[in-house]
């Protein structure tokens, strides 16, 4: 620490992004990227005529990008029968964490603060924080699910990963509603970071709600983590917001090549589609495989599973899969007995799986 | 605006970045990019190969760019007999303008407040806004140059631009020494976006004071501005802090792609020499011949001149220009009388010099 840092900052406790350990090369089943690579769609359009512009800035409102992520939810939303969205309800960021960050900064005062469910994503508590706001972590039920009776006429801004980010249990839509309704004057953000994977997005619910913000990200189920997108959407009126903090924090916040990557990914609603598809259907083979195993599972609808075993802690089951080169992820706290690991490629959740048995195997369990 | 946005934002006036018109195509000289594509090595280095992998997150370290950016300093200082830098000196961003951001809040407390000279980036007074910040604006002297005397003991974090963003002028490193000796208890941040045009940078003076931190961005002398790259370099405790501010508000804010870039970019000293001495050439024959047409201009060693004439105001040159195909940047302010104009390629400046011409012949200046 340098003796000019701001004081109020002492106390700081960084987030720790999953290890991305250089040392040798694991089955990387820890940060719950994708399986796949990009769609073709994006290795297309970053090709070297675009790459030969990149001495010039990119687009500050990131037009092609905004319009096709308003293009692909109305499309969704008007195949159930329901009304668009507009490019004034899309905000966009250097990755759903700079959104988030910019939701923090806008709508969560000192005065209010912030409410989340207790397990959630490990970063709302470091960006609460950094913004010295007050935060207050709602208790889970039981079962691990988000209780929606702990912010009935709660005094402060609500995050809430759904599917959760930690458990990948999904709050039913109409929980969500519940909640919202129930907080006309408070803003409840909903972080679907893990929502195409089998749950129902609350973009639908926009139109009826003003005190709604869905914020979601191509890191998971677009196959772009390494591409750094995310986007908000919710009213004109939150996204005029937003877009005043990135203009007053960093207005070229995303790249000419992640525009691009973004927008094409996103028009590719059946590669989407079919990866999406595919980490499903590989997730309830591993949910099932793991259970014949002895493991206890929560009922994910996320990329990943949640597992712990009555004979194995979580950490150690985390270490001895490290050692057989297989890398996922002890989140330790409320949830130290069991570890999450990412769905990756059948033949990844087949050393999982080998390795896991091996586990199994040595400790007689 | 929403009912939801926190009361202190609501006097914020986001920064307006440069005109990027989509209506028809210019003679784009008004945001001070390179007029020559990227390094081939950053063409080589952005393959297919690397976009495929982008469904894996980037490295939040951006290990591989930190390295090129110590390696390419310390070989710069060792050729004056200086020792070097190590990486942990060096941070990166996605763009100056986040460093930046970043630096405003580690460093520049709320008791404190920041102090820049009156005319500069005008940035840094809407970071200053966005932290709820004092801000301090100090007198230039009447050339316009920075007034170092301005700074002696003055109680707030200094944020210069040297050479100045708006007037192009250089300030001598002595006279940067001096604020920094001057202020030995406050950080003297140095933003040396356009440093690579003439100027001497004060990353040799990093291993004399701790209290200096100096800023650069790949946006303008190394093809990058839609790549976004930026980069500080001070002691290891004040690049620390960095790194705290960015684990606590967004710790993958490089993307893969652009820390290949950056990398590439850096290490091809070459083409970084051949592109800065063809745009310094330019700049003096612009100077010259903007003289000649009767302009008063400032000493700029930045990649843009700042010309006034006595005949025509700068907002009325700048629309005159505009409606010839010829975009400049008119600052207003201070600066009312004058435009901004990035140095271009050759035959952009031929186009602005004709464009330039013409508006002298009908004003029969």
């Amino acid at each position: 620490m340098s003796r000019f840092l701001d004081t109020r900052y002492l106390g700081i406790a960084p987030y720790t992004p999953g290890e991305q350990p250089q040392d040798r090369s694991y089955v990387k089943l820890n940060t719950n990227e994708s399986p796949f690579p990009p769609s073709p769609a994006v290795i297309r359009a970053l090709n070297a005529d675009e790459v030969s512009r990149l001495n010039l800035y990119s687009d500050p409102t990131a037009g092609k990008l905004v319009e096709a992520i308003a293009s692909r939810y109305t499309a969704a939303l008007k195949e159930q029968g329901l009304s668009g969205i507009g490019e004034r309800n899309v905000f966009v960021g250097n990755g759903s964490d700079e959104v988030l960050a910019f939701a923090f900064a806008a709508f969560c005062s000192r005065e209010l603060g912030v409410a989340s469910p207790a397990i959630g994503y490990g970063f709302y508590p470091v960006f609460a924080e950094f913004f010295s706001l007050p935060y207050e972590a709602v208790p889970m039920l039981p079962d691990l699910a988000v209780d929606p009776e702990g912010f009935k006429g709660i005094e402060a801004t609500v995050v809430i990963a759904n599917p959760n980010a930690q458990t990948g249990i999904y709050l039913p839509l109409s929980e969500i509603e519940t909640i919202v309704s129930e907080n006309k004057d408070r803003l409840v953000i909903v972080d679907e970071a893990y929502c195409d994977f089998g749950g129902e997005s609350a973009v639908r619910l926009i139109a009826r709600h003003d005190n709604l913000l869905v914020v979601s990200t191509m890191s998971k189920s677009r196959q772009l983590a390494g591409g750094r997108v995310g986007f908000a959407i919710g009213s004109e009126e939150l996204i005029e917001d937003l877009n005043k903090m990135k203009f007053s924090f960093n207005p070229y916040n995303l790249d000419r090549l992640s525009i691009l990557a973004g927008a094409a990914a996103m028009e590719d609603e059946d590669y989407f589609n079919l990866t999406r598809t595919a980490v499903m259907r590989e997730r309830e083979r591993l949910k099932k495989e793991f259970s014949s195993l002895g493991f206890s599972l929560t009922p994910s609808l996320a990329n990943f599973i949640l597992a712990r075993h009555g004979g194995i802690g979580g950490r150690e089951l985390y270490l001895a899969l490290k050692a057989r080169g297989v890398l996922v992820r002890w989140l330790g706290g409320e949830l130290e007995d069991y570890v999450r690991i990412s769905v990756g490629s059948e033949e990844q959740n087949e050393a999982l799986l080998a390795a896991v048995r091996d586990v199994i195997k040595e400790k007689n369990l």
